[in-house]
């Protein structure tokens, strides 16, 4: 018996959504290699697939590009909501509620594709008219014409990206769109699985997310970095960090027991663009030395290079700060909750029965 | 191996906080049954309990009251974000919004008690500041000298209730503070487990309590009882709604296997001050109604009336509109998530592997 489910834990965590197959470093969507599709597809075409289980041909592409384009456009007093929110409140805060401000009434149970249509659409609005807030500067209307990656970085920047932070962030977005029941999935699912709304779902993925033990390590490589300043600097930081007994950001896997297969694509994306930057060349350094420390210090542990490390590397390469690292992971992710919590819909309630280890009463 | 929890499910489902025992129809919270502290304590002493560990003694108990009025003010900032969502938007919603904007800046991980503290005292002002929104009536600004029940009851109806209202509703707000890893918690505990600020554990908890077989039970109960509207109606809508395979709100529950004890003590409650009520009437014939109609059609399952059809009945005595049903509910389940949030902070990350049911890829 299985207490954490009542029985039913191998329905729950059946999935044929993806496989994350830690023994052989495979990440693998609906059938296909999360690597190869994100070398040879759109973040679209694999949401598409994700969602709808298999690869669309051009015409259905095009149909399925401009319904998630035409529901980019928030409502207005989520923005006057955006607004009201002091600035130091945290941008996943931020996005936390004013997803969740979009209510209920669309988004009730049952769920089906359109409501997740309308809820990836508009994750990036919200967090580009916030980033654009903060910045003072004019909030930018999403461009119905430009691709869902491409109106990103418009609505960021305010102007046509470069072909290379198109290429890094698309790559990105797509090998991260999906991974198994990872924390916020398993949160969000826990919700849907009450019959709650759809909203409601994801505002619980969201809130998970954040955490920097899931979504929110990889801000923290990149402070680990600028802590660490200089290649000179890096074994005193590193020895100093392993033997206080501090976590390592960037590094090992609850899954992987191999390099995970994430991180080698996005190493190779931002290698090839921004090897000459003596950021990269720090980076590469700190890594280096971190897995020869680490092997140094815990010969018995298999322990490499995490996606978190080089999603890091493809922010900074893309002159990202900080603050959108954790909201940009939710642009993705977005997509495997919502095919998770639609495909779960026959699967029963979530209620584990706990184990009491108090005092029992008197009477 | 527990596929689940990545082999720590036991350790993630060890509690000394409660026990739901199901066989015996017992709730312990810390040593006590539940229905016993529900009949001679008040609510401050029981989530004093259920954080600290132990009951107060007079001295500690004064100190714990003034602290949790101290903290019922919300910012001004979110009376303004309430005001600015529209007012179709669900109450759980608007809980959710409203509670997710406190922000994390004050909540972020460790959790402590004051954190707990200023959460469960402002969560009944968040509700009753919407409640009087959509009323059109001035807001009612909290009253320190008042018990938290009290309080709560004052705000939303501007005139000091009457004892039978304080009774009933303090009776319900007690023996719903906790029940082990229902849904709403599981769904924080997820979220805890990542780091994430108490805000984010909280929100994706409320997100949970939200849907209809959670929270939202009770509200359902009420409708039920509406639609059915009178004796004579009562068995051939009972047997319509068997027969179509539909769910009777109220009745039956994953885990109690004899009568729910919340259930008797809030039945005692409700009758002792509604017996001579057209409404309680009917409800009680409907109840005896739906318990034969359910022994008749599924003779091998053991199903009784659940703390949702008596909690419709605590509502509906006290003159509780349906949309504060569930978002009462959660003025007294947060002191279980938090007290479950803040337990369990040396726990490992929730990350369940998933069995994979698809496609392998050809490569």
């Amino acid at each position: 018996m299985n207490k954490l489910t009542n029985n039913n834990d191998l329905e729950i965590l059946k999935t044929d959504i993806s496989m994350v197959d830690g023994e052989n470093g495979r990440l693998v969507y609906r059938g296909f290699l999360a690597t190869e599709l994100a070398k040879n597809y759109s973040f679209e075409e694999v949401a598409y697939l994700l969602w709808y289980g298999e690869l669309p041909d051009k015409e259905k592409l095009a149909h399925f590009t401009e319904k998630l384009a035409l529901q980019r456009e928030i409502p207005l007093f989520i923005k006057r909501i955006i607004d009201i929110i002091p600035n130091e409140v945290n941008m996943m805060s931020v996005l936390r509620i004013a997803l969740s401000a979009l209510g209920e009434s669309n988004y009730n149970w049952p769920f089906n594709l359109d409501m997740a249509i309308s809820i990836t659409a508009k994750i990036p609005t919200i967090i580009a008219y916030r980033y654009r807030q903060l910045q003072n500067k004019e909030p930018i209307e999403p461009d119905l014409s430009l691709s869902h990656t491409v109106n990103y970085l418009y609505m960021l920047k305010g102007s046509q990206p470069k072909d290379f932070e198109i290429k890094a962030l698309e790559t990105y977005l797509i090998l991260t769109q999906e991974h198994g029941m990872n924390p916020s999935t398993f949160a969000g699912r826990i919700v849907a699985s009450t019959r709650s709304d759809l909203i409601s779902a994801v505002t619980a993925a969201i809130s998970a997310l954040k955490g920097p033990l899931h979504g929110g390590a990889p801000s923290k490589v990149t402070e680990m970095l600028e802590e660490i300043g200089t290649k000179e600097n890096a074994e005193t930081w590193l020895r100093n960090a392993i033997e206080r007994g501090d976590r390592l950001m960037g590094f090992g896997h609850r899954i992987y027991k191999t390099k995970d297969p994430r991180s080698v694509v996005l190493g190779q994306i931002v290698s090839e663009f921004s090897k000459d930057t003596p950021w990269f060349d720090l980076a590469t350094y700190v890594e280096e030395t971190a897995i020869r420390l680490l092997k140094e210090y815990k010969p018995n542990l298999k322990i490499y290079t995490n996606v978190e490390f080089y999603a890091a590397a493809v922010m900074k390469a893309i002159n990202f700060e900080k603050l959108l690292y954790t909201p940009t992971f939710a642009v993705s992710r977005v997509v495997g909750w919502c095919a998770h919590f639609i495909d779960a819909m026959d699967k029963r309630l979530i209620y584990p029965s706990t184990i009491y280890t108090g005092r029992l009463p008197i009477s």
